[in-house]
């Protein structure tokens, strides 16, 4: 199709083009995909009088000068839709264009004119007019094939009834949907943005472990040589990324004791996000973790298994950092001269020292925090889980991760930014690929449908990718503590099937541990934060062969690899929550059904909305649980289902439509 | 308040603000508003840490070059309000700045600390910092209270709990919100518009006649000298808007016969939007009105009887108008060298030839089509009713109407666009005052309770403001075709209290006249746009009393003169509608009860929803219907009514909420 030029005279363009999506926030910011995903574009087209309108959907990869053009189609109320597909990662700009279509209204004008036998031989020189012009337009070969046709509409040697038939033909239509008249074409004010990111942007499976606490031996100080021993385990347990708490010096002043109490004995190792000590600050290693060439090994090591090294970005200071003294001007300092630890009256927190952002050194404090993140990428690492981003300014985030897409667009970034929805929305919008989300505090089937419904069925979903943890090392949530097994069972279930990013902080989870260390704390009692552990991840009762199957089940069902085509069905109990996804191409769909409550057994009928789907309702459907490995013939309407927690709280079923009848044997005919 | 500057540093700027409302197509297009009316604008404001924010409000009208400004203040999830009030016609601009508040920050902090008793003499210290550093912004008498307050908190002389209570003083707090550190506030991207019309922008009542008709004796052709003896009859029912169709020269070629048949005869007048003749164009009188002096006179004496003139504007022109000859290239020209008439295939309306806005000379026809607005706008002329302006380019209204309003902000546009919704509201935003709207169709309570929320409790009611018209000369609905009598007081009572703006086409609709050209046709038998009628206006049967009963409720009660209020209240009969308004003050409540049925009694329970209009829910109050006098004592919750369309099918109440009780006499106490 000929390239929409830009407009030259603005009063002229008699189109209008409005409420485009997805746009979010005026064009502001990005949406996001994958390669392999499509952009499926709206918007409001319309102009004065009767004229017929045509509108195209423009479209490049940064890299492309040219636009690339598909046309766009009338779907109802002067609602257009048009669609294209992202195959490259890197960053996508699309806009439309739209025109007033000469010719479509006079073929139009001619077809009601026929039918009313109102035609006549002046109608066929209006469009051997129209026909002539687009000649002008034209590329040689199709410019003779125009001459030809504009001839044959006035071919007085010919009946006028034939003509009209030359005249409607719709090889006529497409060579002139070709040289459209653009000269007074609307262009849409914004050129919008699409963030294509690589597959695991989208689908990936987090661990996270403290690697101090994985030594062979109880007592022993972990390192990354430990580390790689456990590989095989994290790997047979399915899971592709392995993220690990800092793994930099730990400063000494005001190290936090064992359960964070104020006083570190000698032998407590600190918490790791106090960040930085004599042996160096964010771009050195904890010396007991072992070499830098340790960590590459790790980082290799780990790629031979499928697994990525996630590191932990803190931008934070122990008061033994080197930038303490090397750049006293980056803190903020109190009237005395001290400098000013982080607090949130009546809380403070003595070891660490918040950056001053507000510096008058800013840019250099911007430099050196990128330099931060571009050593561990010299390192081989991709991605990068960031502490607290909420407490740093949003520019300096945006800044940041356009800066490092720049040279490496395949890095990934997750907000662990656990605060008000509008700053993380906001977060994800300026850059970061997935961000930690409330899922660990949405446990009944009403908070878990609100909150899903947000995520996925709103413009959230263009730019939110959500990560769900059922716990981290500073949640453990009144449902783990209080619901035994089952409520991990539960919880996992949920995490991996609501989310196509999902994560657990490691042994803690699949062992179980519920031990909070106090009534009404969410936190681990001898949190791994404080203190070394040893975990014994041979126990019977630990979950890792139910956490395999559930990996696997996400590896296998690409309907589990997405966000955006969670739909919520009804059941008749709230102790049961049912929801649907399904691939792009819809050949695969699967159907969750969790029992919430982890301490009864809990049944109820469930109606699948097939229609949501795009389904014809079926007479019966399979319903096979890919947990169980049980089959169900379902029917139209109401299906029964009955989860007992101390076995299987949750059905993972995939449908299967076309059950075997008889028609499908080879002799039916 | 110190005025927000620009900002110096953007990525410095540590504040976000989104997601403002009102803004129309990311302020693209202002909103309306009449003198005397709030902006209530809301944003989401946030930035990254703890950090205390504050946001103002700017403001100003397009003639101060100072934007004034108000605080805003946060309302729940980073939502922030504020409002200012126009006073003045013409356009306004308001945008958002926010800023880390400093001063909030430690004050909020230094409370909390105080509480957990962690208070020190730093905390003086930091606190005296921060009011010197508003002392270098602050005027000069400010700046030495601030440099007291500064001693005062670091007096030692003082007990640091006296000084804990100065720097927790609310007058401080007052003066230091004078003076915040604006260097890194944020400005929102956008200023937005808004546009301020008269009052009669918002609240008008129409009464369309064709002077033509207003001869004294039948078969006569009435004149602008007859249109005068109406206006007593017209002045009495409380019209306040007299609205001409169109009072040029008509054209001879292809003249329309009676009922939009296509043959004249010798003495058909032809209808007045066949405009132009040998005797001239849009500045011309068709002569048997009268003369130019006739017609000021006409507007003068209106205007002693609170009436103004609306004329017509129909850029369209009859085969015999002077443009054809003196422009030929103002019109689109067919193969053969004629004149392309206007058609919408199968229908052809050779009486009509549309200018071609598509010519090269686009730039004299807008210049020649606004100098007919200027022409009328010197008679005396500040109402302008346009004749399907969506045939027209969009750009042309919004340049026109911009241009007139320059000179003439208190004209007012009523655009006659009946087609598509998009293309409607798009004719509101770029500028028409007013537009008429799908009222006439829509006859249910469902249709009518869908349409008017559209209108009133979504964005739309920003910038476009319905006129309702129960019919006009092209539309005699089917409603009023069978429904009789009470057919025409339902659908009056309706557009004059669902619409702030409303009008009906004269005494066709007061006298009831319901006989249609064929069966399914909306047009009228005898239609007055192809004949000259005469009408009895002062038969036994009109309406004329009812009318003018409407149009005195409507300018005694404030509540009916917006439509932002409008409020559907349930009711358990799908036959009887319920809703309500009320007055930006709140004093003036009025509630209307309709039964839509115009051939039977119908009763209903109403459940008025008192909340929603914001009032406390009280055991009983009285409704006092306007219209008939009667009082009701209503209880809290279900009150029941009847309405018999044959006496009165309308309920119009005034709730009086305060019902003397003993309390309120003189000797109770």
């Amino acid at each position: 199709m000929r390239q929409v030029s830009n407009m030259l005279d603005e009063e002229r363009c008699r189109v209008v083009i409005e409420s485009v999506e997805p746009e979010i926030d005026g064009g502001l910011f990005p949406i996001k995909r994958i390669p392999g995903e499509a952009v499926r574009v709206e918007a409001d087209v319309f102009g004065d009088g009767h004229e017929a309108i045509s509108c195209v959907l423009m479209f490049r990869h940064e890299q492309e000068k040219q636009w690339r053009q598909t046309a766009m189609e009338l779907s109802v109320n002067d609602r257009w839709h048009g669609a294209f597909v992202v195959t490259e990662i890197g960053r996508y700009f699309y806009t439309l264009a739209a025109y007033v279509d000469r010719f479509k209204s006079w073929r139009r004008d001619l077809l009601k004119k026929v039918e009313a036998a109102q035609h006549t031989e002046l109608d066929m020189a209006a469009g051997a007019l129209l026909i002539e012009a687009a000649n002008q337009r034209a590329a040689d070969a199709d410019a003779k094939e125009l001459r030809a046709w504009a001839r044959k509409l006035q071919a007085k040697n010919h009946s006028l009834a034939d003509r009209i038939g030359y005249a409607l033909d719709s090889e006529l239509a497409a060579l002139l949907e070709k040289y459209p008249d653009t000269s007074f074409a609307t262009r849409y004010a914004n050129e919008l943005a699409v963030v294509v990111e690589r597959d695991k942007a989208r689908f990936s499976s987090w661990y996270e472990i403290f690697p101090r606490s994985c030594a062979a031996a109880p007592g022993r100080h972990g390192s990354f040589r430990d580390c790689e021993r456990c590989l095989p385990h994290i790997a047979a347990m399915g899971f592709d990324t392995l993220y690990l708490p800092p793994i930099h010096p730990i400063g000494r002043a005001q190290r936090k004791g064992k359960n964070n109490t104020g006083a570190a004995e000698a032998d407590d190792p600190g918490s790791p996000w106090g960040i930085g000590a004599a042996e160096g600050g964010h771009k050195a290693i904890h010396p007991e973790l072992g070499s830098l060439d340790d960590f590459r090994r790790l980082v290799m090591k780990a790629k031979e298994y499928g697994i990525e090294i996630a590191l932990d970005i803190a931008f934070q200071c122990s008061p033994d950092h080197p930038y303490v003294t090397q750049h006293p001007d980056w803190f903020r300092h109190r009237p005395d001269g001290s400098i000013q630890y982080a607090e949130n009256p009546p809380k403070k927190y003595q070891d660490i020292y918040p950056l001053d952002f507000d510096t008058n050194e800013w840019r250099e404090l911007w430099r050196e925090l990128k330099s931060v993140v571009d050593y561990w990428i010299d390192q081989g690492v991709r991605i990068f889980r960031v502490d607290n981003p909420h407490t740093k300014p949003l520019p300096f985030w945006q800044w940041l991760i356009a800066e490092v897409k720049k040279d490496h667009a395949e890095t990934i970034f997750l907000a662990e930014a656990f605060t008000r929805p509008k700053v993380m929305y906001r977060l994800a919008k300026l850059g970061f690929s997935q961000s930690y989300s409330y899922f660990a505090w949405r446990n009944t089937k009403q908070e878990l449908t609100e909150y899903f419904r947000e995520l996925t069925e709103t413009e959230v979903h263009e730019y939110f990718r959500p990560n769900l943890w059922p716990n981290t090392p500073d949640i453990l949530t009144e449902y783990l503590q209080f619901g035994g097994r089952p409520a991990f069972m539960t919880r996992l279930v949920l995490a991996a099937t609501l989310g196509a990013n999902y994560g657990i902080y490691g042994p803690a989870f699949e062992l179980c541990d519920n031990q909070a260390r106090e009534p009404g704390s969410e936190e681990y009692l001898n949190s791994e934060k404080y203190q070394i552990k040893h975990w014994h991840t041979d126990r019977a009762d630990s979950l890792k062969e139910f956490i395999a199957r559930v990996n696997r089940i996400r590896r296998e069902n690409a309907a589990l690899q997405n966000d955006s085509s969670l739909r919520f069905h009804n059941t008749d109990n709230d102790q049961i929550i049912c929801y649907s996804k399904q691939s792009a191409d819809r050949a695969n769909v699967v159907v969750v059904v969790v029992n919430l409550d982890p301490h009864h057994v809990q049944s109820a009928w469930l109606s699948l909305d097939l229609k949501t789907l795009g389904f014809d309702v079926q007479p019966s459907y399979q319903a096979h649980d890919l947990l169980t490995g049980a089959r169900f013939l379902w029917q139209a309407g109401k299906n029964y289902v009955e989860l007992d927690p101390r076995s299987a709280p949750a059905h993972v079923f995939r449908l299967r439509w076309r059950v075997r009848r008889e028609q499908d044997f080879d002799y039916f005919s």
